[in-house]
């Protein structure tokens, strides 16, 4: 059985992934992969996601630089969940965030509300002009 | 505005939820909530979780023990994913997954196949038995 069969697609042909940084352990990013996001992932060695509100695939850092190095591929226990262990590329500190931060999880919950608690690391619109 | 009101829940009234253990930094298992989960949650300061197989709440380790001790409840940019940074209960070294293992992600690619890599730490009919 071709391993990309193993993965339980969701109805609309989708896996959620989790990216993790290698080096630090960091939760980076969710993200969505099709069949073709994650047969090419392998291929590659880069991540390469499946974006929703775009409708096709997304070699992360196409744009902004901030490419993906995958070192592993990890499937969970109900083959629906996808993990991949990453270094992220393209500036020092990461950013993986569209927003310039490091990690998109900089909202912490504390008292009744949302806090944003990582610093902007990098313009986003320095992020996205520069490789326009 | 209300902070169950700043999470953009899905069209089903849910958010995907990444368990991460805050000792090891290692990715445990991903879940989904819906908004009487994320406030049990945020209440209880323990994983509680929606469970779209069963359609209800699920309070992590009400059969197996493996109760998750919440420490962080972080959002995404998007608002629309969270990552909880938890402590494993009940065993010695943590189980996390229903298998019987630390983390649920212990499917590793390589060669174009899927391989086990972690051990049961614990067979699952004696997890689920001795709180039945």
């Amino acid at each position: 059985m071709d391993w990309l069969d193993q993965v339980k697609w969701d109805a609309q042909g989708l896996v959620p992934v989790i990216a993790q940084e290698a080096e630090s352990s960091d939760v980076l990013m969710f993200a969505w992969m099709d069949r073709e996001a994650l047969r090419l992932t392998a291929e590659l060695g880069r991540a390469v996601y499946h974006s929703r509100s775009r409708g096709k695939l997304w070699f992360k850092g196409e744009e902004s630089g901030h490419v993906q190095t995958v070192h592993e591929i990890r499937l969970d226990c109900d083959n629906d969940v996808v993990l991949l262990k990453v270094t992220q590329q393209g500036h020092v500190p990461s950013i993986a965030c569209h927003t310039g931060r490091h990690s998109c999880f900089f909202r912490l919950y504390r008292d009744g509300q949302w806090h944003d608690i990582e610093p902007v690391l990098k313009d986003p619109d320095t992020i996205y002009k520069q490789n326009a």
